[in-house]
This record gives C-alpha cells, structure tokens and sequence, in this order.
C-alpha cells in the first residue's frame, strides 16, 4: 500500500515493528553507501522530516541502488522499524527499491550546504531544500489560516481586478499592459499615444490595490476580504521589494478605526498560533537554522497585548528618549525605521500608531475633528517593522471630493469610489496586509526574494 | 447589543418574544410607507434572506424615518418577534431607527427588476442586489471550498507568477507588460525594440498558465495546487470569455492520468456538496429565479458516477449516433460543443474524455504507446461543458524535446521545464480548471461577466 510519509510520521505505532509493508515514493536527498548496507535519506515532500532507508546485500538489485544519485526519485517497499540510529524513532528496512527517474552527478542541490544566493538562481529545484520546504509550507499554511480566519468570520473573499484604470489610487507605480505592437505605437492628432485602439480601449496598468473595490463590496456584504497579486513598478533593489507580491485586504463596514485594530491583532494571533500549530517541524528548522528564538518571539506575540497610542504621542516619546537619532522625530511627519524599532522596544510589544498627520497619508482617509490627523493606523511588531497599514475610511462624500480637490487629483475614473459615499455610505474600515511581509516575519528569512517561490524585481523575471 | 443578520437567523429561538434587544447596521432593500407603520426591508450583507423591519408612529423621529430612501444605511434597535405575515417567521419591531448614510432617490438600484445588462454596469453596486449577493457569495465559498479540499489533503499551495518571459506556453495570446514609455520606444542596432532597457530586461508579458512552475513544485512536495488570477489578450466577445479570470491549477507527483481523474471527480463533489451545504439560501434563490432545477442537478452530480472512455470511442459513438451534426465528428479531430452535449446525454452523467489525438493537444502532454494519442482528459459535465482539462506530463527527457523540435518550439526559458525530466522526474500529472466556469455551473448565471465582480473583457476596464 502506498502511503505518505507524513502518515508514516503520524500514526507511526500503527506500522512500527510490524508485518505491514509500506511503499513510499519520493526522492533521494543523500544516499551513504557502505560495503554491504546503504542509507538513502528519503523525502517526498509530503512532510518536512525525511525517512532513513536501509537496504543491504540481500536486496536483489544491490548493486544498482548503490549507484543511485542524489535527487533521483524513486520507490521503495518495506518495513516501518525502530531505529538503533540515534534521534530518529523509526527507519524504513527494504525490500525492494526501484529508480523511477535518475538524475545526474551535475545535480545543482547536493546535499551540503548552498548560499541562498544560489538557491535563487535554482528558483525551480530550491523547494527540495530543507530551507526552501519549509519556508514554501510556512507560506501555504499561513495563506490557509488567513482565508479560515475570514471566512469562518463570515466574511466574503472578493476577487478585486487586477487590470485597472484607474491612475489616482497613489499607492505606487503601475505597470502598463498592451497589446499594441510596441514597434509600431499609433498616435492621434494630438501626438498623443492613441489608447483608443489598445486592447481595453483606453490606457490601462496593473492595480496596486483593491482596497478600492472591496470598498463597494463591504458596502453590501458587511464584512470582505482581498487576497490576491499585487504590482509595483518601483524600481527599488531592497530586500523587502519585489514587483509582484500578494495582499491581504479586508474591508469592513459599520467599523471604526478602534474595531479595525481588534481585528488585526486577532487576526494576526490566529495566524501566527494556526502556523505554530501546523508547521511544527518546519518551525523548529526555521528557528534552529534560520532565526534563533523565531519561536519564543512569535508565541511572545500571541500572549502579548497591543498597544494603541496616537502618532502625536509616539513622537513625544522619541523627542524625550535619550537617543541620537539619525532622522530628527518630528510632529507632523513620518517615523524613521529607528523610531519603529524604539517603539516596539519601548512598549515591549507591537503597537498599533494611530492618527496620523493627514499630509503624509492617502486622500482616502478619515479627516479627524482637529483637521490635522486622519483615522489611520500602523501596526509596529517587533522584529517586523510595519506589517499592517489600515484606516478609517472618510464618509463624507463632500470631504472627499475637497480632499481630493486640494490634493490636485482627478476624480476621472473614480465617480463610482465616491458614489459609494452618497449611495447609502456608512462609517467604514479596511487594513492591508503584504503577504510576504508577514512570512518573512514567520520565517525569519530576511530576503523577499527568499519568500516568493518565482521573485519578480527589477532585471528579474527566470522561469 | 450589536448583531448581524446571520445571527438573528441562525439563532432565531434565542431572540424571538424575548426581552432582548438587538441592534443591527444595514440597508434599506425596500420601504413601505402606511399612515401609522412602516415596513423596511432591510438587509445587511451577512445573510442572504432579509429582515422586516416594523415601525409605527409611536417611534420618536416616525416623520422623518417614512422619508428614509431606499439604498440608506440605517442602525436599527429593537425585538424579534413572530410575524403575522406569510412566509416569515419573525419581523424586528423597531424601538429606534437611525440613517447612517442616506440615498438619493436616483440611487440606480430600485426594487424592481433591472436588466443585467443595466446592473453590469453599474458593478459596484449590483453586489447589493440578490441576485449578485447570491453570485457573490457562492463565489466566495466556492473558493475557500477549493482551498479546505486541498488543505485538508496535504496540497501545497503555490502562488506561481503572474510576470512571465516564457512565450512558449501556447495556451493563449499574451498581454504585454511594460514601463517603457510608449511615446519613445527604445529601438537597437537591428532596429528591434530593446526590450533590455524595460524593467526586466527583456519582454515579459501576463501568464496563461501556472502549470509549468506547479510541476516544479510537484516534484518537491508531491501534491500542489495553484489558485489565481490568469490572462488573455484574445479580442473575443463571448459570454465564456474574460481577458482576466481565476484559474486553479493541481499538480502531482507520482500520479498518472487515472489518479488525476479521481482528483477531478473527488474534489468537484466536495465542491459542490459544500456550496449546496454553505450556500443554501443563495442556491434556491438561483434555483427558483435563475435556472429551475439547479439544486436537482447539482444533487445528481454528486451522486453520478464519471464514466471514463477514449476520444476514439467516443467519435465512435458520435459517428455511429442518429443525428445530423453540423460538425462531422472525426477521428483525429477536435469535438465540438454538439457532441460534448450529446455524449453527457448518452451516458447522463459526467465524461471523462481520455487519450485525445496528439495533434490536437498540447506539447507537455505524455505519448501514448500507439504514437499518435496523448493522456490527455478532459472533462465534459451535462450543463458546463468541458469544466476541467489535464492530462499526464510527458516525463521523458527525449520524448519531450523531440515534441518539442516536431512543434518549432524553442526551448528558450523553458530549459528548466525540460530538466525537471532530467533531476529526479516521475510520473506525474495534474489538471486545470477555470474558476468562473465552475461558478456559471454553479450559480445558472450564464454570462462569465456575471461571476467577476469587475469583468475586464475586451474594451472594457470600468472601476
């Protein structure tokens, strides 16, 4: 019978020291041969600890399974045995074990160790490293424990368009998508670059958000969340900037900015505490190779309670803290990383940073009664920096459209955004979350890049 | 208290005749005035079926709320108690009506019956209706759907890239992405465009699959699944196509065409039945106003056996039938929608259609034995047509080149596709199913622009 070998692990007193034969399919990650036993270290990426294989010279085809390579797949029939190797429970004892698919001695992943740097240009194979295994499992239960989260909230998962319009959302640089022939681009009268004949009709880029659009859906079902791609045209060559990444974006109507951070800190504990839960192994790998302590700091989080304070007085805090700044706090501006890092030190936890001055925030935003701040909020976790950005959304259909009006933006293309504030508008909420943001903090892997099974960045498009 | 609609119902005994006080935040859907009552039916996204609100003149502000429009958001506080009305079990009587955000009486969405046409346009606030409240949140569960089948099967989810340089994936034309600017395209010697001064360094355009990076995941973790966004340039006006859609994308390893058929049918039950479970409301709404016996159909999917049958025998079948086709069935040949709708009538159930004519089928796709089919599948159901189409992945180095060099092809970008072959290849396959036809199949509405909450097709890219 085939099994996996994460059934193996779980339910291992039902097969150890049995009469039970096991078959497994899967790769060789080392292969130690002796003169008349071999030891393959065997995966099949059902689990993130490997089985060790043993045969010896009473298999039949002895001679050929010595010569096996590293990153050949294959199967194998035993014996689920206790092991008398040290640290491992159990070990598989062969009957038979047969090459599905060879693989040569210039196999780039060999069983040492290899710089990330590397692994990056490997992007197709690194995901049979123990590094990139967990790192990749990490990002596949943390996406599922987001979309439980939700829907087990009642929220509806709204699939916002990814090819917009609209020019005056101001949350970065767009990519332009055509299909005209680049060789030949028509123009009008005006000398102009004539959309009218692209494939939409018009001048069309990909989103840099759908915050927007959950906007008009939150306004109908309540409670909404985005989770999908996300575009930046920056041409930034950081470790945190990639030109394609996935967002998080719920929306939520009749929420204030207060009922927007009880979310996303129970949202970010569920998560956090469902990763724990189903990346065990993964886990301890990551915190035992990658960052030490990954584990206390995230369990940390999860029993920590968030404190909430205004920008004004975060600033207070940093004008009178006995520290030489390179960026001078000031009132009215932004926070440097230093002052982020201050923060969360300084309160021994994360800390939502609320009321922000409106010149430095998105047009989008709740004016605040002292016509100085907006109702926007930060999310500062230690050892993250910023992982959530939300805000009150402004209801009032005239101070968005003055708003507007002073920022110099067109409401071309936005009529519809505004609508929503005289059809039936409502106090209402959203945050935004990058994806990679928070799994780099799960992780302790310090390089986007590093987090995204294909990268995407500036001279960077393989695979 | 503050409840949502959802509550109230699911937990109705706990409310009705009480003394309890409920608050709940939503629209008004309709409002009927009489001299000394009011009746507001009102909604609040969080269920499908709405509440009637009554009041009557002994209510503080009563003048002013028999002004409130259809469309306003309102707060209401009051008791759930049993209605005298037909066909409901219990009415809110109000004890205070607040309008949150009010509606001008031009708001385009009345109760009445609007054309789809009308409400497409209007997108952003169709979601409002029942009709798309339906649509929408089938949609949503339908998805979360996807993902528990998976999940909870040991799939890793990969988000494969949206930015591609492969061309020659040949499944559908292209959209180009770029952030030259279009007015001074820069040209080289040979008088081409030089796409090394574009963001990445050569030409890149929007994915038409994720499958190829999936199998490179595949063979790390042995059960993948992609869920995402994917695009096509072609200028087709149809009511089955959308330049962007979502598409689910399953890859594994060790599986050969048989085993990815049982996946298809397994998980297309649990779709379903999960839909039917979580959506029931929304399903007989669509059953009664959208396609009469949807939930008759969707119950006999689930109990149907899939028969499973060769591309030849079917054009035998097709051949041998008593029917004027206005496309000659041919060995060889593609079929055609007649015949899709012919075979499901003959065997009244789901068919899987297997080893199709390799001419006729993609490159990637395993030989057969008899040299001139692959194992390929598709899957034809009785009222969707083909739903999902995979195939088991040619796993041999040299077969797959020499298709390749037989095609044209180049391999260029794709080495690493190929030497997945080389490194530690198996048997193994996957399949493709576009996300919006489960949903036409699922919800009766027959138009793709009617299951995206903001369709792009061509010449259209609204909000």
């Amino acid at each position: 019978m085939i099994k996996d070998v994460k059934e193996i692990y779980e339910k291992v007193e039902e097969f150890i020291d049995t009469d039970k034969e096991v078959k497994l399919q899967g790769w060789i990650r080392n292969h130690r041969k002796q003169k008349e036993f071999g030891f393959i270290d065997f995966f099949d990426g059902t689990y993130f600890k490997s089985v060790q294989v043993v045969y010896d010279n009473k298999i039949k085809n002895f001679d050929d399974i010595q010569k096996y390579h590293v990153g050949s797949s294959i199967s194998v029939v035993g014996k689920v045995i206790k092991s008398p190797a040290k640290g491992q429970l159990f070990e598989l004892s062969a009957s038979e074990i047969v090459l599905e698919g060879d693989c040569p001695e210039d196999y780039p992943i060999q069983p040492k160790r290899h710089t990330r740097e590397f692994l990056r240009e490997q992007a197709y194979l690194r995901p049979r490293t123990n590094l990139f295994q967990a790192v990749f499992k990490v990002r596949s239960i943390a996406a599922y424990a987001i979309h439980k989260y939700f829907q087990e909230r009642n929220y509806v998962y709204v699939h916002t368009p990814l090819f917009t319009a609209n020019d005056g959302e101001g949350a970065g640089e767009m990519f332009q998508v055509t299909t005209m022939d680049l060789k030949n681009i028509p123009f009008n009268k005006e000398k102009q670059v004539d959309f009218s004949k692209d494939f939409f009709g018009k001048k069309v880029g990909l989103t840099v958000t759908g915050q927007l659009e959950a906007e008009a859906f939150a306004l109908a079902y309540k409670k909404v969340y985005t989770f999908g791609p996300t575009f930046r045209a920056e041409n930034s060559n950081t470790k945190v900037h990639a030109s394609e990444f996935w967002m998080i974006e719920p929306e939520i109507a009749f929420c204030d900015l207060d009922g927007v951070m009880d979310i996303e800190e129970e949202m970010l504990k569920y998560v956090v505490s469902y990763v724990l839960e189903h990346c065990s192994e993964e886990m301890k790998f990551l915190d035992q190779f990658v960052e030490k302590g990954l584990i206390a700091k995230l369990e940390k989080l999860i029993n920590s309670k968030f404190t909430r304070i205004t920008h004004e007085e975060v600033i207070k805090i940093l004008k009178e803290a006995d520290v030489k700044w390179e960026f001078t706090p000031e009132y009215g501006e932004d926070i440097a990383k230093e002052h982020e890092k201050y923060i969360t030190e300084y309160f021994d936890g994360p800390v939502f940073i609320k009321d922000w001055p409106k010149d430095i925030k998105a047009f989008y935003m709740k004016q605040n009664s002292d016509g100085k701040t907006v109702a926007a909020v930060d999310l500062e976790v230690p050892g993250a920096g910023e992982l959530m950005g939300g805000s009150q959304r402004e209801e009032s259909y005239d101070k968005l459209v003055k708003r507007m009006q002073e920022l110099n933006m067109s409401d071309e293309g936005l009529e519809w955004y505004i609508n929503l504030r005289k059809f039936g508008g409502c106090t209402h909420s959203g945050f935004g979350m990058g994806f990679e943001r928070l799994l780099i903090y799960l992780t302790g892997v310090d390089n986007i890049r590093d987090v995204i099974p294909f990268p995407r960045t500036p001279g960077n498009c393989e695979y």
